[in-house]
């Protein structure tokens, strides 16, 4: 039996929500236990012989800072989903609230894995050859150094292999010719990881460039949390500008509309293929215990679909490959230099 | 009379293409001269009456080490053409080859205006709205200051007024609630952002995401050449995919072929509207001497593109805008305390 804590109440929508998706999921998976955290008169509705009601009085929301979110709501549903997991109830923790207050909760109550200086949210983006490309990290890190790199590459392979089998390539997201190649961390970023590839512990092919993550030429995508979340948004805004520009071209005259007509079925095939909701599902790596954080605007299928990523990982132990392969890695993860300056803040533990 | 000089060797194609290019230029533009520069055998057969060929005798490729390009190969048509805007033959280069060659060999011959440490590459993306947002840097400075950030907003917006007129609103790169707001590069930047925008040197408008690009918030998205590389790149990667994609789509069956033709004047609409080449010719920013870089891979119609945003250009005296509203910006471009180990080396000219 896996169970999963599920923050009921975070994302755009909340309980209409995240209900239908739990309904469905238990649904689909007869080995599954859900812990709904919320207010419960929000829940009361719910029933399910595999489903328990754990209750929370406060809830975090979009727009909560950081500090409130950890300091001061200390009975929130993210919150409250989380402990499940450090307390072992749950094997995974999934909500669709703030971003950074689920980082800066799931870091403060699990602590990071040993080896591990930061966490890093990985995510799935569709690819051209119809499979999905693993980018990370997408905002949890601004300033990242090389052995922060090194430990997103090889924490973001240990997710891949777990999630789809074999053993995923790795790329060093950089820039082309167009400049002296990358930055110094870039530059001992893809040092550290010809090594890591030499001793085995990863299949690195080398830099790859933005348009790479959409061609699908590695599984994973490694970088800092800047470029990885200016990247996402610049994808999602290309692609809402070409769909606005359908929808407008298509709209133009009664011969533009009755084209529509003829190629809708074509351009729902498309749209069906690149539907972000299927690759619904972020993962927080590198924390003791597992969490997955949905699109906050999510609807029921698409929270479904991040309730399905983290019945996956619980099911076949991620935190486990994980571990075993920052353990494998530990020689390359130790620094071999003294730090910089603004790497002095962190602490390994 | 408007004088650009040609690179008519670079980019991908070479003399077919640019030559084309020229002579369709030459026909709309009566008031503009060329100088084709390149190797005299690849340009014997074009003539004009306002076209002069200057022989080069080397051409740099786009496989060549910047060393190379600025150090071996110093009768290039590259450097040639550069050489014309130096000398004041030409009021404005256009290349299309190697863009860190050009940038190298401009920076070396051109040097750099006064109060701007690093140039920038600015290039234009159609957005949401029908029109285009400026963004900048591209790549020529992986690692930038919160003062370099500054200065590309000031020459971006000289960029955007003198060409599209009006004063342009500028925005900074930055990511969203997912983590702690942005470096301390960027909220310096930021800050310098804000109060230019208070001297009335700037419109700056606040912090944008990278949708933002696309959606056309403001007219001018200032980061710096890591991110802004990527972004596009990855802005390119998942238009390329959505094009594939449908083209695949209509492709599958007999059905969808027939859809295909009934819908083909429709997409055809929508490709012209987000076609690349109408935003071809990147500007060479912070430069005593106009350089416009073609895309490699530019067809007669973009190489045209870039031409005609040259000669915008230098008809409306970029380069007098640039340098008066540094100027006028001055103070706030002084460093404002000791520049961090990594902008020791730059060197104010």
């Amino acid at each position: 039996m896996i169970t999963l804590a599920v923050d009921c109440m975070g994302g755009d929508h909340g309980p209409p929500v995240t209900l239908a998706a739990c309904r469905k999921f238990l649904d689909r998976h007869a080995d599954a236990r859900l812990l709904l955290v919320g207010l419960p008169d929000s829940l009361r509705a719910f029933a399910h012989e595999r489903a328990a009601v754990v209750p929370a009085t406060e809830v975090v929301t979009m727009d909560d800072p950081i500090e409130v979110a950890l300091r001061k709501k200390k009975d929130s549903s993210m919150r409250v989903a989380i402990q499940q997991v450090k307390d072992g109830a749950a094997a995974a923790a999934v909500s669709a609230g703030n971003t950074g207050a689920l980082m800066a909760i799931a870091r403060y109550l699990l602590k990071t894995l040993e080896g591990i200086d930061r966490p890093a949210i990985a995510t799935q983006l569709p690819n051209a050859k119809g499979a999905a490309t693993t980018v990370l990290d997408l905002g949890a890190n601004v300033d990242c150094t090389a052995e922060h790199l090194l430990q997103f590459a090889v924490m973001g392979s240990a997710l891949v292999s777990v999630l789809q089998g074999g053993e995923p390539t790795v790329g060093l997201l950089n820039i082309g010719e167009e400049a002296i190649k990358g930055s110094d961390t870039i530059k001992k970023a893809g040092e550290l990881l010809r090594s890591a590839a030499n001793s085995g512990d990863l299949r690195f092919q080398g830099n790859v460039e933005g348009n790479d993550i959409f061609k699908g030429t590695v599984d994973i995508v490694v970088c800092d949390g800047f470029v990885g979340n200016v990247a996402l948004k610049a994808s999602e805004g290309v692609a809402a500008m070409i769909v606005d520009g359908l929808k407008q071209e298509f709209a133009r005259n009664i011969f533009t509309k009755l084209a529509a007509i003829v190629a809708y079925p074509v351009l729902r095939a498309l749209m069906k293929r690149m539907d972000y909701r299927r690759y619904n599902g972020a993962a927080l790596l590198g924390l003791r215990g597992l969490v997955f954080k949905s699109h906050g605007s999510a609807d029921a299928l698409a929270f479904e679909q991040a309730l399905n990523r983290a019945y996956d990982a619980a099911r076949n132990k991620l935190l486990d490959r994980v571990r075993a392969q920052i353990a494998h890695a530990a020689p390359l993860l130790l620094p071999v230099e003294p730090l910089e300056s603004g790497a002095a803040a962190m602490t390994r533990s």
